[in-house]
């Protein structure tokens, strides 16, 4: 039972153990760093097998938030909530009360959004309590899926610009694996910009309608790496990139919105050696947090739709980097938010 | 690695992990119970075998200060503070600075104070962070014992006056085990009032200035429950009160201002089979926690003797209830606490 010397303690500021007897909440706030701004992150509702689990998560991702926000051009920190419950069952308006006062016993260190679990009608009661939740029906663009994939094209853009030396994507081939809010609104783009389309879900429905809209090609999910294809756009489930997976891939360059893709540091490498151009995940689909961000009560996007588009320009920063550096671009990545870090002190 | 499942948690409503890399500080903040106020609670540096360590001692204190500071009749909640460092070689202005940093981002909901290891001029290094501190040179009546004294020596007139239904010291003897601030304290006002002192403390010199000031009788520390006295009032370590002493006090009244004194809650109900009037610790000792909280700037003590010397009233109340109700008088004052704080809701 030591905090302090958890295998995923990072020197962060503060972890703060919330508790609610009436409604039963037993949520961890972890506030990673500060220096650029207050923290700034999700909150996840999850059964965690135990307080360790929800800790390690509380940790990790609050870290990478930090380092999210910063390349992000964000004046936020990285923070992140869990809250130990099923999503399902113990999901009640007292439980999300009760975390929206947690939050606001912080005075503004941590803003709370939403995240796995947590839907944004779900904000709306947390805001009840506190001040500090962002993306709320009153403060919020609603949804932060269009904001995530527009991002995640202006990335592809930039990576085929570097790359190709040329804007044009149409009469490219892009497999897109995954086809939820964000993948969807990501194959719509590149549609409209003249791509060829390879779409791949678990679920039929959202392949058929991906095939009726884009003129797609279905594939397997599990094949959706080595088909052929310029870009490969991973926009499902993280640790896609693999020892297995990478000498299949095929594409030239991969730019998609999945979280973690990597499934450990050496993968960048791997991608590196094998020739194949990475937008590292948390640069590429800063889109979501950028519109939860900066959105204010009555906001019009154009500041949102600004720095979403501004992504492109910092992927094109890390390939050029990485090219002179060789480097994986994911270190690349991590190297820019540390450095803006640093500069804040 | 659980803090919500650890045994002593008792559903605190916020336990705080606060770290600074630049000053190596590591602290917890346990906030207990807020609900007649903001936690109030000193900060105890200690060098921790373990972080395990720190935290029990965290969730223990701030849990008792719960009790003590609703006892008292103070618009106070619980909390306690813990710094993992050694004293006497890690304790930098930086590292104080730091912690109040740390108090100051709980916007006012704890309120920390000087305890084990941290003196009233740390309270002044910490008050440059933070509002939040109390007992500081600018906002305090200074050192806490001589408040300590007024109640414990309150406190031991009630259990006089209850048990022997008058109202004077004169004659009756009293052994004073520890000659600290707080000790020698009550020894004056004991004198002053007439008593016979029998006195011990392991400092030999301060048992020769007892001899001297009070014309007292000095006993071997290890024999102060022991002697021939009708009142034993044990303001040294605690756990003093156990299955081996007990049997062999010989004064009906033992009230003292040493923490913790039961070693287990079975010995309340030994003292109460024993007919010894025990004054529960935390009821009795008070005085300290009372200046800190109430004074402010410029103040007067009026409040705080005021306060102080309410402490006999309380006790009169335990005793009374306790006598009714045949339990020990500890299990009163956690139900006069417990009730105060339930209809505090």
């Amino acid at each position: 039972i030591d905090v302090f010397d958890h295998p995923e303690f990072r020197g962060h500021e503060q972890i703060v153990f919330g508790h609610d007897a009436a409604s039963g909440l037993k949520t961890i706030i972890a506030i990673h760093d500060t220096r650029l701004g207050p923290a700034a992150g999700g909150c996840r509702m999850w059964r965690y097998e135990s307080g360790d689990a929800a800790l390690t998560d509380a940790l990790r991702l609050s870290r990478g938030m930090t380092y999210k926000n910063a390349l992000a051009g964000l004046d936020f920190g990285g923070g992140k909530a869990v809250i130990i419950a099923d999503a399902q069952k113990d999901k009640t308006e007292a439980l999300l009360e009760a975390f929206g006062t947690q939050v606001e016993r912080l005075a503004g260190r941590y803003r709370t959004a939403e995240d796995v679990g947590i839907s944004t009608a779900d904000m709306d009661v947390v805001a009840r309590r506190t001040a500090f939740a962002l993306g709320t029906a009153k403060t919020g663009l609603g949804d932060p899926s269009p904001y995530t994939a527009l991002g995640v094209f202006e990335g592809i853009k930039a990576a085929v610009r570097f790359r190709l030396k040329h804007d044009d994507l149409s009469g490219l081939t892009v497999s897109v694996q995954g086809l939820g809010n964000v993948g969807f609104g990501v194959a719509r783009y590149l549609y409209e910009a003249g791509a060829r389309l390879v779409v791949s879900d678990i679920n039929d429905r959202s392949v058929a309608r991906a095939i009726e809209t884009f003129s797609a090609r279905p594939v397997d999910p599990n094949a959706a790496h080595k088909t052929d294809a310029d870009i490969f756009c991973p926009c499902a489930l993280g640790a896609g990139l693999n020892s297995v997976t990478i000498p299949e891939i095929r594409a030239g360059i991969v730019a998609g919105a999945a979280n973690n893709q990597l499934a450990s540091d050496q993968d960048g490498k791997r991608l590196l050696d094998a020739g194949i151009l990475y937008a590292p995940d948390y640069a590429i689909n800063a889109g979501g947090i950028i519109s939860i961000a900066l959105a204010g009560p009555g906001d019009k996007d154009t500041l949102v739709r600004e720095k979403t588009i501004a992504i492109g320009q910092t992927l094109t920063r890390i390939f050029e980097r990485a090219q002179t550096e060789n480097l994986p671009t994911q270190t690349i990545a991590d190297k820019l938010a540390q450095e803006r870090l640093s500069s804040a002190v």
